[in-house]
């Protein structure tokens, strides 16, 4: 179960979320940067390139393409005044309880487990410079959901930089049964 | 914090999830009768009544109104061929590694906490008679996100009804430091 | 289905998870005027007594009482000496990636949906002052999971709020049809 | 953010949870051969190995590490009367709105994304005979936590097989943007 029943050929999405992204102005960098800032005191020797490293790890994944590309798409099109009313409106105004752009960005979180949650949280609630600075400011635009799918793929980067040193200073460490 | 920050006014969505359903064709009697069937072995004394009204009280729940707007939007869209590539062939062709119908249901599931999420699943993987009955079948038609919410809806009112027969028998019940 | 299938009595939870928080020296006072400092901005009608009344709301959901039942069952286990290795450890020691104590927070924090979900990674980084007051802080003691139960109780109070503030928004708005 | 602040070496968990398990009395061979028979019909060429290694992988992730160390032990103390009360009542008679166990689960369930939710569900509410092999049945137990994480185990266990099944596809077919 869990599969394409009718055995349609799944084609690829061949960079289609990043290009998407692209698109729409986004720059990489910044979120790179914000990444190395908010796990440089944790991972003393980490390094701008594992952050990217991790950056482009996390939008590969298949949920992440498909959740950037649901989330880009309703704001594209409510921006251009193609989404059908009142979905588009309540886009535009950017309605603090609609939740549905949280929702989406929980499931790129939770590609690395529950510690990106906290992260992904207080970006969302801080919203720190790199993340203004990440996307382009000109001409009245929608950023629903591409706001919180950028604060998402940082926490998701961050919590797997985590990880992997977690797992480094584990296979450095003598086995706990061995204390 | 985590409110509307500009003061807008938040407009009424009166009853236009209900009013987007109907307008799909959906036919909330089948749902009823399924709520019914599966939470009727574990409360005697539940009437098809109560089912409407727990199936009632979840769709007017506003996280779930604004679920089931983004959810139905993007079928209509997508059937319509008006949304835009690629995103309209992943909707049209119900790829089931796509997932963001059930990241979106689920935020529906929860509201009644965790123990929706044994019948959403059980549901969405048998699709019982009723759920099909529910939504009409003439013609080519995009029901990917309806297809969940339908199933997310149901799984909602089931755990209602079981948190209030829990509730009810906790009012009859001595208090348990009285054992 | 969903319920219990056996018939067997559920016996009250009369106040025992409220109980138990108390008997960890766990202050309401501070979590109070926590919820307080952060809504007010955004209700600018909000009182004392209505985030009172909105923690104890909170605290009283079958769901909440499970996880604070459960967290503070296995701190207090801890901390005493009584919970088996290497689990015990692992609670002492606080680790970041344990991650339970999480997701057993955000099962309190889903209670009114996913608005919840920023307050809660803003408190669970940021520590707020309120939050260490409300605990006692005498002794070696193990708050793993308290430490997150009680910003989960805090962001899902804040959620309520803002959910109640924009029903109240609403039944003075206009409906959305008539503009 | 989210590591470790304070230094500490992370010890390793050399298998501790698989350990946990085996001194359960869990035995993983009817668990992969539920992957096996519930993959099967969409991936042609699957093998039993090629289930035992997906079992084996998620086993080996450290939140579901992290999972299985927490329920298991609350099993094991609730099933030895060493769990205090009220807790251990409620474990030992599995009340289904307790939720915790499956709270807990839905964070092994998502570690491969959203698709392994209807398979959770699915065995949650059906337990197919493979889940209660995986069990030993003499004496009374507890093992309210270990049915679901064992359920939950084989559902992220078929949604990485879904996964890989579809990179493989993707590999094999030309990009989307060439049709």
């Amino acid at each position: 179960m869990s599969q394409d029943r009718t055995g349609r050929t799944h084609k690829r999405l061949p960079g289609t979320a990043r290009a998407l992204l692209a698109l729409r102005g986004v720059d990489f960098d910044p979120l790179v940067r914000l990444v190395f800032r908010l796990q440089k005191p944790y991972v003393p020797d980490l390094t701008l390139e594992m952050c990217r490293e991790s950056v482009d790890h996390v939008v590969e994944k298949r949920e992440v393409q498909y959740a950037i590309l649901t989330g880009v798409t309703l704001d594209v099109m409510a921006e251009e005044g193609r989404l059908d009313e009142p979905l588009a409106t309540i886009l535009r105004e950017e309605r603090e309880l609609y939740g549905v752009d949280r929702v989406l960005a929980l499931s790129i979180v939770n590609v690395y487990g529950s510690i990106g949650l906290s992260n992904f949280g207080y970006l969302d609630e801080e919203r720190p410079a790199e993340l203004l600075q990440a996307l382009p400011g000109d001409g009245p635009r929608v950023h629903t959901f591409v706001d919180d799918i950028l604060a998402a793929i940082v926490a998701a980067a961050c919590a797997r930089i985590a990880h992997r040193a977690a797992d480094a200073r584990q296979a450095a460490a003598p086995p706990e049964g061995a204390r």
